[in-house]
């Protein structure tokens, strides 16, 4: 079903970076073993990479389809790149919602499983993403965002959250003990009649639909968490419980160092340090694992302090339609051995608590993700990339191929040019008619996955220009900021220690010398 | 009365600096005739005024004496560029608050007026800050601005506000006329009882000592504008009327040529264009009035984009406490050819409509300011003199002395380094004891005032600072923003054609033809 696809109109410097990023192992290996050489690349490409569209501030939000005070400076509002398309999204001109569903299915009920990422992948993609990715309910052209990554599924979205988050003792969260192991506490009083403990009212506007919907038994097992979709799913539950664990850890080490600090400074402290150390997985890790490249991008905030992307973080509209990994999600998975259905891990943390940390992370690191495209999502996912779909049409962005010209990519004249599969070729031109006509999400990811790759191309561009201006932006890696002062010399020497997602978890797992895999990568 | 200053620690590089801008007034004529000479010194200057301090964010703020994730992100405590300092704080080493009065208070009721400044100046000294330097009366320590120069005395802080304020046709500001001149309408439907109109119920929370201390006759002359401060003195709402007056026309205007454009864009483009010329006047008009230098900086923001200092702007309380010229208002006022006290100004927006914006315009600009120093505040004032002493001590200020350091300057040793009054030596020896002692406040307004400039030299250098890098961080001067699609190729055209107070001023007036005074120089 699969023939090549036409490159003809990749455009000739997309090609020769992404061939000279590929090749050359020997090269990209040789200059990555001198540090300065490695650094002074780090900074150089990091600069192509987000230089590729221009920085903020953007002239347009989604309040107002022309520039105004509030486009500009009221974050309630998301961010955009190019300004609203009311032209190309007349719904009469568009295919309607439920023929695009045909898509998104699987073909033949079969997973496509990724090449590269284990299921730690998707989980971890979820849970960073909900931090900073959030549209409001109430009017989904505004959001709920801090515009940080602040890890708000961790503290809450406001102060008033975190205070009713905290122990107010040592400067820990709160937590409670389940089978030897630390996790946070339980939210519900009443779970039948949706009453939160006291301690916890008003903690967030809780879903509607886990009011209606999720059973009471489930409801009974959620923890007190930062944000209102934080006991989705067990692998978000399963990186906010890490988290939780490392605050309070660091807070144990800070206390005794600086016996002489209140709970007050040991909390802001603890949570500076977790902050910045998992900004760096995020870079170190995390990003490497995605991008198919023999250069390793490194987490060194120190270069930027003169760059004209250094502006203040807006999340965009593109930014979150670009990081819709649906598909990564797959239907079944293996748990203690046992294949089940991901939709029985949703709002069931007692999944975790009966298994424990530690073995949830080696299992999640043992088994694929799903490959990121079409065909390939989950039936129970379906709605949401419709409503992804949607959701573009109600904040007009301009189409698939405005986008691309937008990063001097060259224009798509048919749809063999955008992927190699036939069948989806034939279902977008029914579809669509004209390439013209395809929508930005469509067409995002419509095209063909790449070797070695988590993502398609254009997802890759866009995402790394917002990914990486955001992470570097955060306040607490700025030149006066970032230093020991910040984070005591005790949490400077735990953020240097710091490696990998693998660090983290062996140091919170109350067998020190248990060997858990923790990975992303299916060939680590 | 005054002997020479000892000059011996002024520091050398002060020196030089000082010498070549108030020098070679044929080099800088010369060289300012040559436009791309002129920017390139212009964008050369602001840089190496505002690199005198290291740039935001700022590790501290009000909130904490160490550094938090509120502390960077939360702008409601106020920026620092110091940390606290508690040890210089403590009340036992401070002379008391009312013993300092003597260092404000007039010597023998002798008005020292300013050899530079019109009266005018000091009125658009209190409208101007009042729209960004603003203290939270609940908590001191915090802040109610949006760390914007936004107009927010004309257009409110909150969306609530500006939108009881816009009358919701063409775009326009609420407004009544009065004797043939616009103004905005009046505020109260029962002042004795302090019952706003319906339409501006809860436009803002009044000030508790207007509420109780303002006779009924007087609030019932308050207009509805955008803040709680701005019916306080006529010039604050001279200011106001005039930016009124402006917005409208503007809205006129821009109906006139874009015919289609309903009341939201009417508003926003006509505030845009307002916001903008406001920052022109300020960069060309009002700042070359203050500094004593052969060099007129220009408002040209396109060459800053890749500075370190374009930063999310965080109003700092150095920044506040430079910015109180509480000497520069006389005690007593020409109005109408009478004599009359200051105080009578306050909260009497009669004396402006009975005479008219223009009449007003022209008096406050023949009559002087009085010069910005010791000896010389209004008895009226005397007490926000030693509350502002009060604020600098809560928030824990730094010496002047380090002040002085952090910027470069070297440490005085001696009061006759400070000013070369010797009553002032005097009275700061008998105070402080030694000059180590001497707090930010009191150093900053004790240093002698400088030839033909309006403020003593630590005050201009550090207001440069942030001054500057307010105003070209502004969303409306950023690369994307700062061009015709944002303002209208009509809107453009007017801000171009703008160029001083006194062009709004005579295009806002009811008879074009009159001509009237409208300038913050004497001798202009």
């Amino acid at each position: 079903m699969t023939r090549g696809r036409d490159t003809s109109r990749d455009g000739f410097e997309n090609k020769v970076e992404q061939f000279l990023f590929t090749n050359f192992k020997f090269f990209w290996d040789f200059v990555q073993q001198f540090d300065f050489l490695h650094r002074w690349l780090n900074k150089l490409l990091i600069n192509y990479v987000v230089y590729k569209l221009p920085p903020r501030p953007h002239p347009f939000s989604t309040r107002s389809p022309y520039t105004s005070w509030e486009s500009l400076t009221d974050r309630l509002w998301t961010g955009r790149h190019l300004p609203p398309a009311p032209e190309f999204n007349q719904e009469e001109k568009l295919p309607s919602l439920d023929d695009l569903a045909v898509l998104f299915k699987k073909r033949d009920g079969k997973t496509i499983f990724s090449e590269k990422s284990t299921l730690l992948f998707p989980y971890w993609v979820q849970w960073f993403t909900d931090g900073f990715l959030r549209v409001d309910p109430e009017n989904r052209l505004k959001n709920t965002s801090n515009h940080e990554i602040d890890l708000s599924p961790v503290y809450g979205l406001k102060r008033s959250t975190t205070e009713k988050l905290r122990s107010k003792q040592g400067g820990k969260l709160k937590s409670q003990i389940i089978n030897g192991e630390e996790y946070p506490p339980f939210l519900y009083a009443d779970p039948k009649n949706n009453i939160f403990k006291e301690e916890f009212e008003g903690i967030y506007v809780p879903l509607r639909r886990v009011q209606e919907e999720v059973p009471a038994e489930k409801k009974s097992n959620f923890f007190a968490m930062g944000v209102e979709r934080a006991n989705v799913q067990i692998g978000y539950v399963m990186l906010n419980t890490l988290c939780l664990r490392e605050h309070n850890r660091l807070c144990d080490l800070l206390a005794e160092n600086y016996p002489d600090w209140d709970d007050e400074r040991l909390f802001q402290t603890a949570r500076n340090i977790l902050v910045v150390t998992i900004l760096k997985i995020v870079v170190e890790e995390y990003v490497n694992h995605i991008t198919p490249y023999h250069f390793d991008v490194i987490a060194d905030p120190t270069p930027f302090s003169h760059e004209s992307w250094m502006r203040t973080n807006w999340m965009t509209v593109e930014f979150s339609l670009v990081y819709r990994w649906h598909s990564a999600l797959p239907e079944e998975l293996i748990y203690d051995g046992q294949t089940i259905p991901m939709e029985s891990t949703l709002w069931s943390n007692d999944l975790l608590y009966n298994r424990g940390l530690g073995a949830l992370f080696n299992e999640a690191s043992s088994q694929p993700g799903c490959q990121i495209g079409l065909f390939n999502t989950a039936d129970f996912l379906l709605p949401v990339e419709l409503a992804s779909i949607n959701w573009g049409r109600q904040t007009q962005m301009a189409s698939y191929n405005d986008y691309r010209e937008n990063i001097n990519h060259p224009r798509l004249t048919n749809f063999d040019q955008i992927t190699g599969d036939v069948e989806a070729q034939r279902l977008l031109k029914q579809l669509y008619g004209e390439v013209e006509n395809v929508e930005f999400y469509v067409g995002l990811y419509a095209e063909d996955p790449r070797k070695n790759s988590v993502i398609p191309l254009l997802i890759e561009r866009l995402i790394a220009i917002d990914a990486f201006s955001v992470v570097l932006t955060n306040p607490l890696l700025a030149p006066r900021v970032f230093n020991e002062n910040t984070f005591s010399p005790v949490g400077w020497q735990e953020i240097q220690k710091t490696q990998t997602l693998s660090d983290l978890v062996h140091r919170n797992v109350p067998d020190h010398h248990q060997r858990y895999r923790v990975t992303f990568d299916r060939s680590a």
